[in-house]
C-alpha cells in the first residue's frame, strides 16, 4: 500500500478516528501503534471469534439473519484469503482486528459494519488471545510427551547400564542410566501437569465484556462461550478485559519448562566431553569449527540451554508490564503478545530439539562403566552393611567408612583393594562380607525400594510412566 | 558456642566430617556453608517428617521398637525445646536437620545415631520444606479469602456508587465502584486457584530417596507419604531429591499474586490524590512527612506496590538458580529458602494490608460521580441509541458520535448541552430520545449483560463469587 | 536457494563440515544453527573488520598483495550487494560470517579461502557486534540529547508556570512545572554517562584472539584495534572471545534508560486524565477507540511504559545466559544479538515517542494552578515563617503548622482561609505576617537555594545542563 | 521498649505525626511502615551527614553557634552508642533517623529540634545510602583486587602447565592453566571498572534538596556537599530526592560480578569432578555427606554459583520497584536497602570465597596434561603447519585436516599416531615436518600472538595486569 494511502488511512477516513479526529497520527506514532506485524499470528482465532458473535448477534435479534448471513459468507472469503496469505497488511489498519473487518467490508459492503456491535477490541483481543494460549497449550503437550516416550525408550534399554550418579557433581553412588532418564520424565511431566492447570484456568470466555463495563445489548455471552469451547463467560467484565494472567500463566509455565529442558541439555554437554565421553552426538546433531577442524560440538544442546535465559526474561517482561497497572485495559497489555509468542516458539523449539537428540544418541556404556567406579561410589554400601550386618547405628557406621576411604585415598586404591586387615584395623567388625556389596553391579540391584536405581524400579517406573501420561509404548 | 567449640566441631567430632577429614572448615566456608540461620524456620516440619520415619523404621523392623520409642521420646523434648525458644543454635552444626540430631543424641545417647538410617539430608530438606510451602499455602489462601470477603462487601455496600470507568487512563465509561471491586474478586480468585493447583502438585513425598538413588534398606515409602499427609510417594529418586519445581510454583503464585496486589495498591494511590479524591485513607493507615506539616500520605498501598518488584526478583533467583544444574542434588538448591520465606512474608503482608486499608477507606461518593461526568463517558451509550433506534449500523454511529464530541468540546459543552439542531445538522436521525441514554444514571443500568456495570449484575456477581470462593457473608 | 542446495550444503560441500562429517544437518538443528536472520545486521560491521584484518594480513606478510588486493577487491563487491540488498540469505550457510565469505569466493575465487587466516568465528564476531554496539550507543547518545533538549525549552517556557509537586503523589508543595522537566534532564544525562562508560568499556578489540588460545601467525593486533578505532587489543585470549560484559552493559544500561522513559510516560498520562487535565496530547500522538467514540489516548507513552518491561526482561536473558558458563566460547553466546538488537529498538522508538510528544504538547496552565492550591501545598512555608520569623525549632513550627491544616481541614478551608485569631488560638506567636508566605506564587519563588524550584533556579539550571550536556539552544 | 510506648509514640507525642493525626496507626501499618531493622545499617553514614548539615546551618547563621556545638555534642554521643550497640531500637521510631534524632533529644533538649531545619528525610536518607553505597565500593573493590592477585600468581606458577582449552566445553587447543586464570583476571578487571563509574557517578550530593523543591532557608548546598566528599550538590531537586539510579547500578555491577564468580564456580566444580580430576579443594573448603561417607563437596563453588540468582532478582527488584513511579519521592523508594545490602553481602562473600578457595589449591598437572592430548586438540596447527609450510589456503587445509581427524577417529588413534603415509594418501602435500607441531607443548609455544597462550605471553600479561590494576606481586 502507498505512503499516501497510509497517511490518509489514519486520518478522516480512518475507521476508528475518522468522526473525532481531524488529523492523522504522526509517522513514529502509526508505527508504535500497528501490531499488525505481531498480531497477524492470531487471524485465525479472530475470524473463529467473530463467527460464534455473528451467530450470537442473529440469534438474539441483534441484527437480522440476512445481515448475520452476509457477514459469515464474507468471513469465510477473509479466511480463504489468510489462509491463502494473498491478504495484504498495512500499518495505518493497526491490528489484525481491523485488517480483517476492513477486508469484510471489501468484501460485502455495509453489512460489515454491525459485526463489531456489542463488543470492543478489547474483549476482542482477549478471547482471540486465550483461543490462541489454548492451541498453543496443545501443540506443546504433544511434544513434551513425545520427549517423555523417548525418555522412557531409552530407560528401558539402559535400565541395567551402569554410571555414577552424582551430588555436586561428585560421583556419589553407583546408579542406571535408566533411573537417570527416568527423572527427566516425571520432571516433564510436572510441566505437561502445569500446562493443563493454565489452559483449564484460561479457558473462560470474555467476549461480550465490550469495553470495561458490558453492553446494553441483550447479548447472550453464555451462547459465544460454549460456541468457542470455553467452560463459562467470564464473571466480571473490567476484569475480562484487563486480565492478562493467562499470558504469564504461559510464561511462567514456559519458563519453568525451558529451566528443565536447560538441566537435560547441561547432561547432554557434560557427558560429550571428552573427559566424561559417556555419549556421543549424531553427526546430524553436531556442527564444526571455523577454525579448528576436529571439532564436533552439541550446538543444539546449548541453544537449548541458552534459551531458557530469554523464557525467564519473557516472564520478567509479562510481570513488569502488568505491575502497578490501575483497570482497566491499557494499551501496555498490547505488548503481551511479542514475549508469547516468542515464548512458544523457544519451548516447543527446545523441546523438540532434544527429543531429535536423544531419539539418535549413541551411549558409550564402557566409559560410563569406568567412571561409575571412580570416587568411592560404594561407600554406602559399606556403610549399609555394617548396619546390616553389625547392627552399628548408621552415624557411627558413616563415620567409620569415611576413614577408610580417608586411608585408601592415601594409598591411592579403591575400597575392596583395601586389605582386610587394614579395615579391621581401623574397625574390628569388619569381615569379609563386606566385598560382596562393594561390587558396582550388587550395589545397584540392592537400591530397589520405591523409586530406586535397581533394574526392577527402572523398569516399574518405566510402566507407571506409560500410564500416567499416557504415553504409547513403542519399539 | 565458643569459637573453640566452634572451629573443633567442623572437625574431628563433627558428625558428617569426622571419618573422612582430617582439618574442620575454613571460617569463612563455615559461615558460608551453615543455613541454620535461616532453615531454622523449618523445624517443627523437620521433626514432623522425622516422627513418620522413625514410625516407619519400627513398623518394618530395621530399627527395634525400643529404640523407636527413645528416638519418638527424644524428638518431643527437641520439639518442646523449639517451641520454648530454648535451643541454641550454632554455625558449626550447619543447619537445621544437624541441629535436631545432635540435641536428640543429647537427650537420648547412641539410639539417636540409628534415625538417620535410609535417609538423607537431601530428601529429608526436600520433605521439610514441602511441608513448610504447604503450610504456608494454607495460611495465605485464608489471608486472600479475607481480602475477597472485604472486596465483596464494599460491592454490595456500592453497587450503585457512580465512577467513572478508565481505559488508558481515560474517562470511558460511567461504571459503578461495586463492579470495579467485583473485578478484583475475581483476579484474586484465580489466585487462590493457583495456590490449590501448586499445593496439589507439591503434595507428593520425596522421603526415603535418599541421597538420589534410594536405599538398601527394606522401608514402606507410602507408609510415611501417607503419615505425613501426602497424596504418593514421589516416582523416581534422583527427581526427589533434585526438585525444586515447588519452590519455583510457590513464588511465581506470589509473583503474580503481587503483581495484583500493586494494581490494587496502584488504584488506592491514584483515588487518594487529590485531583481524584475519591477516597480517603484512615488515619491509621496514613502517614505524615518530617518536613511537611499537611501530608497524609498512602505509605501501605506504596509499600505493597514495591514489594511486587521483590516478589519479582525472587521468582527470577529460583529459576535462575535451577538453570543449567545438571542432577542430581547440587548445594545451590540449599539457596531456595531465603526468596521462598521472604516471598510468603510479602505476599501475606501485602495481603493483610490492603485487607486493613479497605476495611477503613472512606469514599467519597460526590467526587466520584463528579468525575463521573467528564470525558463524554456517556458517549458509547449515544452510538448504542443510533444502532438500537435507528439501525444505523455501529461502525457508523461510532463515527457521527466522533464528531458530536469533537464539535461539543470545541463549544466547551457537555454531549447533553449540545442543542438539538446542532446534534441534528450533524446526524439527521438524531431525536430528543437520544437525551434520555445520556444520564450517567441510566447509562450505568442499561450495561445490564452478565458480567456487566449494572447494579442488578454487581450484586449478581457478589452472589455468585460468595458462593465460588466459599466466603462468608458477613454484615 | 533451493532445498536441494540447502541440504547438500551442510554436508560434503560446507565449508566448516565438508572435512570432518560425513552427513549434514538434521532440519530443525540446521533451524537452530542459523542466525542468519538475526546476523545479518552485522553485515557492514563484518566487513569492515575484514578489510582491517586483510590490511594486516598483507602487512605482515602473512598472505600475498596480490591475493589482499583481490580480497578487498571482493569486499567491495559484496558490501555493495549488501547495500544493494542483492544478496540472498540461506540458513545452511549458518550465519553472516559464512554468508559474505561464500560470497567472496563466488567473486573471487580461491584467494577468498585465505581470508579467515588467524582469525575465527569466535573472535570474528565479537569484534562485529561491539562495533554495532559501538555504533548504536553513537545513534542512541544523539537521541537522548534531543530529548534533553525539548525538555530543557520546555523548562524555560515553564519556568513560572505553577503545578502542585508530590511525594506520594500527594500535593506536597507548590512548583514550577519547569522544576519537573529538569529533574528528567538530569536523569537522561545520567543515562548518556552511561553509555559513554559503556562504551568506553567495550572499546578493545577481540580480532586475532583466534578461537581461544591466539595463534600460531605473526598476526600485528594493533594494527587492526587501531584501524577500527579500538583503544587497544584485548588483553587475553580466552576472554576476549567468551566475555559477552559489553552486552550486558548495554541491555542494563538500556534497562535503566527504559525505566527512566517510563518514569516520564506515567507523568503524561496521568496529567492527561481528565481529573488532572494538566496536559493535552496532540491529535498526532493520540488514538481512538473502536466502542467508545469520545476517546483520546496517549497510546505512545503507554507502550513506552510498557516498553520497560521488555527491556527488564532483556537483561535477564543477557546474564542468565552467561550464568555458569564455563570458559571460554560456547553457543549460547550466540544468543547475544537477539535481545540487543531488540533493547536497541525499543530505547530508540521510546526516545523519539516521547520527544514527539512532548514537541508537540499543550499544556493546560489554569488546571495546573488550581491544582497547586490543592492538599495544603504551602504548609511547609507556614513552618519556615515560624522559624524564620518566630524562631521557633523546626520539628515545633511543624507541629504547629500540623495541628492548623487538621483544624483548617474540618472547617474545609485552605490555609490562608484560616481566621488570625483561629491560629493564634492555637499558637499564639502567630501574627499576619505569616499571610505573605502562603501564596503560591510567593512559596515557588522563596524556595530559591540551588536546585530549587524559583524561576531563577530552574533558569539557571537550563543554562547548566545546556552547557554540560552540549545541548544547542533552540528557539 | 514497652508494647505501650509504642502504641503512644504513633500517636499525639509522635514527632512527624503529633500535629496532624489524632490517631495512631494501625499495628500492621507500624510494623510496615517501620524500616529501623533494615536501614539501622546507615547509623554510621546518617551521623556523618548530620555533622555537615548542622555546620553549614552554623556558618549559613541560620541556627546559632551554640545550638550547633550543643547538637554536634550529642551527635557524638549517639555515635558513640551505636558504636557501643547500646542504642534500642523501637519501630514506633520507624527508621534510624527518627532514632537518632530522638535519642539526641534525649541527650540535649530542644536543640535537637533545630537540626531538621532546610532538610527533609527525602534528600536526607539519599545522602546517606549514597554514602554508604560509596563505602561499600571501596570496600569490594579491594576484595576483588585480591581475587585478582591470587589469579596472578597462580597464573604466573602455571605459565606452563598443559590443560585443554575447550569451546562449547570440547576440547579445542591445548592452553597453559595460566592463560585460563589471566582471562579472569581481566574479567574482574572490568567488573572493578564498572564500580569505578557507578561510584563517580553516585559521587553527588542530594542534601539541601527537602522535600522535593529546595528550600526558602539560605542554605549553601556546596559546602555540606565538599565536607562529605561529593564532587558537588546534586542539580535538581525533586531529581535528588526520586533518583534511584546509584542503587541500580549498585545491583547491575553487583548482578554482572556475580556472573562472572559463577563461572569461575562453575570452572572449579567441574574441574573437582573425578572424570576431570584436575585440581583439589583443600579439605577446608570441601565438605561431607550426611549418607555418603566418602563425600568431599565443593559446596563453596556451589553456593557462590547459586548466589548469582539472587543478585539478578535484586537488580529486576530495584528497576521494577522504580517502574513508571511518578515523580518525586515515593514510599516505593524505601525498599531500596534490602536488595542492596543484600546483593553487597552476597558479591563481598563470594568474591571472598573464591580467593578463598583458590588459595588453597591443588591443582593436578598430570590429570591436566591427559585430558589436553584428547579430542584432537592439535588440529589446527596441523592445519596452520599447511598454511605456513605448503601455502595451503586456511580454508582449504581446514578441510584436509578435518579429513585426517575423520579417519584417525575411525582407526582409534591420534593425529601423531597416524602413518605418514595414511596422511598423504588424503593430502600429498603432507610431510613429516607436520609431526613437529603436534606435540602439545609445541602447540602451547607457537601461539605467542598478544593475548595467546605462550608462557611467554602469560608472563607478559600477569606482568601487564599487575600495572593496569595496581597489583602488589605477592611470593
Amino acid at each position: 500500500m502507498s505512503k499516501k494511502t497510509s497517511q490518509e488511512s489514519g486520518g478522516a477516513k480512518h475507521p476508528v478516528r475518522g468522526g473525532r479526529f481531524a488529523r492523522g497520527l504522526a509517522p513514529l506514532m502509526e508505527r508504535m501503534n500497528a501490531s499488525i506485524h505481531v498480531d497477524k499470528r492470531l487471524a485465525e482465532q479472530d475470524i473463529r471469534a467473530s463467527f460464534a458473535h455473528v451467530a450470537m448477534l442473529v440469534a438474539t435479534g441483534i441484527i437480522s439473519k440476512a445481515c448475520g448471513a452476509n457477514i459469515e459468507r464474507g468471513l469465510k472469503r477473509v479466511a480463504q484469503e489468510i489462509a491463502d496469505n494473498t491478504l495484504a497488511y498495512d500499518e495505518a489498519l493497526e491490528d489484525i482486528h481491523m485488517h480483517i473487518e476492513a477486508r469484510l467490508h471489501h468484501h460485502i459492503g455495509d453489512d460489515a459494519l454491525s459485526l463489531h456491535t456489542a463488543r470492543s477490541r478489547n474483549d476482542q483481543v482477549a478471547t482471540d488471545f486465550r483461543l490462541w494460549c489454548r492451541d498453543a497449550y496443545d501443540q506443546i503437550d504433544k511434544a513434551m510427551a513425545r520427549l517423555q516416550a523417548c525418555l522412557c525408550r531409552h530407560a528401558e534399554t539402559h535400565a541395567e547400564t551402569l554410571m555414577p550418579g552424582y551430588t555436586h557433581l561428585q560421583n556419589a553412588q553407583v546408579i542406571t542410566l535408566g533411573h537417570h532418564f527416568m527423572a527427566y520424565v516425571f520432571m516433564v511431566g510436572r510441566d505437561r501437569s502445569r500446562v493443563a492447570d493454565a489452559r483449564r484456568r484460561l479457558n473462560e470466555c470474555p467476549l461480550g465484556a465490550c469495553a470495561l463495563a458490558g453492553t446494553s445489548f441483550a447479548i447472550d455471552r453464555a451462547m459465544t462461550a460454549q460456541a468457542l469451547g470455553f467452560a463459562k463467560p467470564m464473571d466480571n467484565a473490567m476484569d475480562a478485559v484487563s486480565d492478562r494472567d493467562f499470558v504469564v500463566d504461559f510464561l511462567s509455565t514456559a519458563a519453568l519448562a525451558g529451566v528443565h529442558l536447560s538441566r537435560l541439555a547441561e547432561d547432554m554437554i557434560l557427558w560429550s566431553n571428552p573427559s566424561f565421553g559417556f555419549i556421543r552426538l549424531d553427526e546430524r546433531w553436531s556442527t564444526g569449527s571455523s577454525i579448528m577442524p576436529q571439532k564436533r560440538n552439541p550446538d543444539a544442546a546449548e541453544l537449548v540451554r541458552a534459551e531458557s535465559g530469554a523464557l525467564a526474561g519473557h516472564l520478567i517482561d509479562g510481570l513488569m508490564v502488568l505491575k502497578a497497572l490501575p483497570l482497566a485495559y491499557s494499551k501496555d497489555m498490547q505488548r503481551d503478545k511479542q514475549p508469547t509468542f516468542s515464548a512458544y516458539d523457544s519451548w516447543m523449539q527446545g523441546t523438540q530439539a532434544l527429543t531429535g537428540m536423544l531419539d539418535t544418541l549413541h551411549v558409550e556404556q564402557e566409559a560410563m562403566g569406568r567412571a561409575a567406579r571412580l570416587g568411592y561410589t560404594n561407600a554406602t554400601d559399606a556403610a549399609d552393611w555394617l548396619v546390616h550386618n553389625k547392627k552399628m547405628p548408621f552415624r557411627k557406621a558413616h563415620h567409620v567408612v569415611g576413614a577408610l576411604v580417608a586411608h585408601a585415598e592415601k594409598e591411592g586404591v579403591t575400597l575392596d583393594e583395601l586389605p582386610l586387615a587394614t579395615m579391621q584395623a581401623l574397625c574390628p567388625d569388619i569381615d569379609e562380607g563386606i566385598l560382596a556389596v562393594l561390587a558396582p553391579e550388587k550395589a545397584v540391584r540392592a537400591r530397589n525400594s520405591l523409586g530406586g536405581t535397581s533394574p526392577e524400579q527402572v523398569r516399574l517406573a518405566v510402566k507407571r510412566a506409560r500410564q500416567m501420561f499416557n504415553l504409547e509404548e513403542q519399539g
